[in-house]
């Protein structure tokens, strides 16, 4: 198996000044292509730490991936150690990078000074690979190691620069490297914790072909994604193993690859024409937040409101204040009006509601931190339902909203379902 | 100076599966005490790689802490590696994390089986620091390393465990190594880019005394952070630098510390007794987050509306249709009606609005992506700012929102003066 290791460059990584999202990056497309990520490095900007540190990663890995310390201020000094590393004897300038220097800072409205025109200039014996998105361009250094079959790819430390070049540097890496053909397929699910998932899918798995592997991956906003790998050339067909799979988990399977439930929800509500709202109360502007991140949700999309202070959910949303005082602020009955109420008040199809308590203070006896009541309505029907969880503030939040995201799901699959046998008639 | 050097363990980095934000938080934690963090260090769940980079962590530096795999699933094998490294001949059951484990399983309802038990069990030569908010314990090994003088600590990966027991182990760090004294003193602003901000405050920064250093440290919600550190005995006087500092970047200073401009809005809202509510459109519920992530916003926020679409903006919020036919919904007149007409409906003392294209798509030549409207509206008088950036569409919101919450910042810091002046005479 090809092997590879990631070294990010940067006294602000050491310092805890930011935190090093390039490597779990890099790692995530590593990792679907088939190579196995032996370490992740993080050293400062010293010339000795910097040349002896490669050196060990060029001798234990094929594949080694620098990411930092290529900008034009002094600090920056990746590029001295890279040429020391790969015996270059001179520098010499990409005159591609240079025109893509000369036109990014004409859009900036900046000069071009000495210290941009030296960054097109590279060691004399690496490939250069453009960057588009900023002034350093990814340098590739090949025949390094002790055996002379390892590549360096040198890439700068800017998160959104990292990233646009990744998908070259892979191509790169599999036009030079014999790896292995993997093909991945993963299912988005929500509602099962991955504890419980794998119990219970534990006999699925079991009877999975030797040449395909399964990965969970959880994340508190999206749910456990599954990933499938299939080991080996041709194009499988994965659908006879996500039927079996829906049919022990069911509804739980929500959508596939990088989909998430407020791009999921999206999807659904354009191509049915129907349009949601929220009322937000513990999760405070959250679930908007989630919604709004998608690109285009104006059209599905009328907006929201945060009802934080009792008087918001009797003055807006028109919630009875004699609700409030027997049942309390954080029940059943309240967040039922409060969807209802909304649903009158914006005139969507759907409509979202939340009121709990997030924590750290609120809590009573029967209404503990960590509770919230979540309702779907419609025009027609009101769903809800109780989440109750343990964690602080931010999480408890978290998991209100992504679960309110997810109950509105269901029920507009519910509608779909309908819309689906209506059309089959 | 101590050295450290931190490993974070656990196959699920190296997938890029997870995000490193331990090492982050505990460099942050060992950068104060004045320790130079030499590297970070990810590797996955095997016994070789585990004893093989830790010795050479132990050669290198005088601490190491360890994170990750120590969990009662079989793919965690830390504490076998410690064992072997540590050259521990039994292991031994930690009596006060057994009776914490007890209590955990407990409170979660959850019978203690085996595995959990066994997680009490930590090699003989170690010491325990107690971990109440998990499972596994913290182990210290003291006198490792080729002189015998450094020293490991092993703490679980799970970041709230992480950072529970980070403080203690800090503790132990100055307990048992001779650590040179340093006091910090953090100075947080907003509204000057940090090159800006490092041109403007050149001499001030050069006329500091010797034995204290500055450092920048930015962040695109908060601002740049000044942190300020006196190296050296006695506690140290900082106020003399932070008064000439007002005097050249005036009310660009807004708190100091961890504070935020969500947290510095909330105390001067709490000590003013005023209340606030905010209409987002742009935003999309972003801002209404933020001020909701504080505990106890319910004591001056009352809520907001996002009026996402026009006709939340005409019904809800009473902006006149007219307004928007002439000047569109991202103008001015839209957003001094959006704030004024929010102050109207939820009748607080501040109301703040945003109005703006957040991208990809809605851009116009007379309003492209990037330009918003911010306003902040009291009950006599609407403050607005027209913002322009260029990113992706998760950092103009962001940016929207923490420039709307400057704002507000500052029209509050001037009624302060108003009810300062007041008071003076």
């Amino acid at each position: 198996m090809t092997t590879a290791s990631i070294c990010t460059i940067g006294d602000e990584i050491l310092i805890g000044q930011i935190i090093n999202t390039n490597s779990a990056e890099i790692s995530k497309a590593l990792n679907r292509a088939g190579i196995r990520v032996r370490y992740h490095f993080s050293i400062g900007d010293q010339h000795e730490e910097i040349v002896s540190r490669l050196q060990m990663c060029l001798e234990q890995t094929d594949i080694v991936i620098v990411t930092g310390g290529l900008g034009p201020t002094r600090d920056d000094i990746t590029k001295l150690a890279l040429r020391e590393l790969s015996g270059a004897l001179s520098f010499v300038r990409s005159e591609e990078q240079y025109r893509i220097i000369e036109r990014v800072m004409n859009a900036r409205g900046i000069p071009m000074i000495e210290s941009n025109r030296e960054q097109a200039s590279v060691p004399d014996n690496c490939e250069v690979i453009p960057n588009e998105l900023g002034t350093a361009p990814c340098m590739v250094f090949r025949g390094l190691g002790p055996k002379g079959t390892s590549t360096l790819y040198s890439l700068p430390g800017v998160p959104f620069e990292t990233k646009g070049l990744l998908p070259k540097v892979m191509d790169d890496i599999r036009t030079h490297f014999d790896l292995e053909y993997i093909t991945h397929h993963t299912i988005v699910t929500f509602g099962i914790p991955e504890s419980t998932l794998a119990k219970q899918i534990e006999s699925w798995e079991d009877a999975l072909p030797e040449n395909i592997k399964l990965a969970y991956l959880p994340n508190p906003t999206i749910g456990v994604r599954l990933r499938l790998s299939h080991f080996g050339e041709g194009v499988p067909d994965f659908s006879p193993y996500i039927s079996s799979l829906k049919e022990i988990i069911g509804d739980a399977i929500y959508g596939e690859g990088e989909d998430n439930l407020q791009t999921v929800i999206g999807r659904k509500l354009r191509s049915m024409g129907r349009t949601l709202a929220v009322a937000e109360s513990c999760t405070g502007g959250r679930i908007s937040e989630l919604i709004t991140q998608v690109p285009g949700c104006s059209d599905y999309y009328k907006g929201s409101v945060i009802s934080y202070a009792n008087e918001v959910k009797t003055n807006l949303l028109k919630v009875p204040i004699e609700i409030i005082k027997v049942h309390g602020a954080v029940s059943e009955e309240t967040v039922i009006a409060m969807s209802t109420g909304l649903i009158r008040l914006l005139d969507t199809d759907y409509a979202i509601a939340t009121t709990g308590v997030a924590g750290p203070g609120g809590g009573t006896p029967t209404t503990p931190v960590g509770t919230a009541w979540l309702a779907v309505a419609t025009k027609d029907r009101v769903i809800t339902k109780k989440v109750k969880f343990s964690a602080d503030r931010m999480t408890n939040i978290e998991r209100f909203a992504s679960n309110a995201l997810n109950l509105l799901r269901l029920e507009i699959e519910k509608d779909e379902c309908v819309v689906c046998s209506v059309w089959s008639w």
